[in-house]
């Protein structure tokens, strides 16, 4: 029934990840559609590439403050999009090579990053760098704990940038449009001023060239097959099914960038 | 602060929209690395196609049974890695040219695939059909409730596939490898006949020129990062964790295909 010569789990796997699966694939089938090729590298994320994800609870997303330390495994990229996005990288051909940090605090804004940035960006010397910050700086400010404004946010963060780039001229930089759904402690109180935090995010992705996801045009295109709910219980904090758009997104963006 | 004129959100979104994400980044910063501009759409996928899933409970993953004729929207797609793969193409630049359904159904093996193929398969007329079956057709013979064999499973798939490119010349096919994680009710009584089940789908995705989804190799890597249970608690139905490592995979493997 089976052409193939009957080997055993773990010598089938050996083979598997010794030619990689792409090389399985057309080693045996010469006439396959070879789909599996497409690695976890492209121009942006190099073989090899250290990768950092920083932000606020949307990227900490309940990770282990332990094991921060060890890069790739679940317990220090905690739940969000950070994980599944690392997840996806990490187990698509020669993912293997890369190292995977998530250093997202909950409630951080722009300010919160500047004070820990030495140690836990610049010092990790990160090739590539996605940082998703804004709403803790809208949120805080409508429920009275804040009072910077989206001046404050776009200053803070032009001078993070320059900082960065200054002392990593290298890195790649990911910069994520800060989003919300219509939904949970998301209500009209948010607009118009939502979008102006959101339109900085993008006016420095522009005066910095970085990649940009745009998170929030996604949603509001998501919203057309879920409800807002779905996406986000609360309007601000993704449920897995949010945060695996997400993380499909930003790998979308990421590997079209040139 | 900012050199972006006051839009209100609506316009705002209605110009989004209007231009693409890509549109709206090109025409502000040109400079800006175009990175939302991979489409929805590839070889493989065509705007407009309608792409089916067909499968077992992996692919059905709750889905509403009344809601099954509307296609795209969540309730008749289910909680799994379909729903998750059709929400990043819906959302993705052109995707909302795409007709996505879901007629995975619970503890089918292959010749119920068969029985009912003509009303939730050919009657559809696909443009992009993708398989996931096999781990019943294992599995109710490993507890008594099915009598078929490795040869059976591939007797019936090679038919049903024939039968398939037969009334549908121009389909475009997927086949995703049947999986297991090794947690739950999977234990060695499974190896290596599951072996020879994966191997079987590979061989047929060879003979018929398919997409090949290689799941198992995926899951192989994805348990150096998180245990088995993180990806599917007993060893067959994923957590959303799993559904959206496979919607990830499942794009990357198609998207590739040329």
């Amino acid at each position: 029934m089976s052409d193939h010569p009957q080997q055993p789990r773990r010598e089938f796997l050996q083979t598997t990840l010794l030619t990689g699966v792409a090389g399985l694939a057309a080693a045996q089938f010469p006439s396959l559609v070879d789909a599996a090729e497409r690695p976890a590298s492209s121009p942006l994320i190099k073989p090899g590439s250290t990768i950092l994800f920083q932000g606020d609870s949307i990227t900490d997303a309940g990770r282990s403050r332990p094991d921060a330390g060890t890069p790739n495994q679940k317990p220090g990229m905690g739940n969000g999009y950070a994980w599944m996005t690392a997840a996806a990288l990490l187990t698509s051909p020669g993912g293997d090579t890369l190292t995977i940090y998530n250093r997202g605090i909950s409630g951080n804004k722009v300010f919160q990053l500047a004070e820990r940035w030495q140690a836990e960006c610049l010092d990790l010397k990160p090739d590539v760098l996605s940082i998703l910050i804004g709403v803790n700086d809208i949120w805080h400010r409508l429920n009275g704990k804040y009072d910077g404004t989206v001046e404050t946010y776009e200053k803070d963060y032009r001078e993070l940038l320059r900082r960065t780039k200054a002392e990593l001229p290298d890195v790649r930089l990911v910069i994520c449009e800060p989003f919300v759904l219509r939904c949970g402690a998301v209500n009209d109180s948010w607009f118009p001023l939502f979008d102006q935090f959101r339109e900085a995010a993008h006016k420095l992705a522009g005066e910095f060239k970085t990649v940009f996801v745009p998170f929030q045009s996604m949603f509001d295109e998501a919203v057309k097959y879920a409800p807002p709910e779905h996406w986000a219980g609360d309007g601000v904090h993704p449920t897995a099914h949010g945060a695996a758009l997400m993380a499909s997104h930003w790998i979308r963006c990421v590997h079209s960038a040139t």
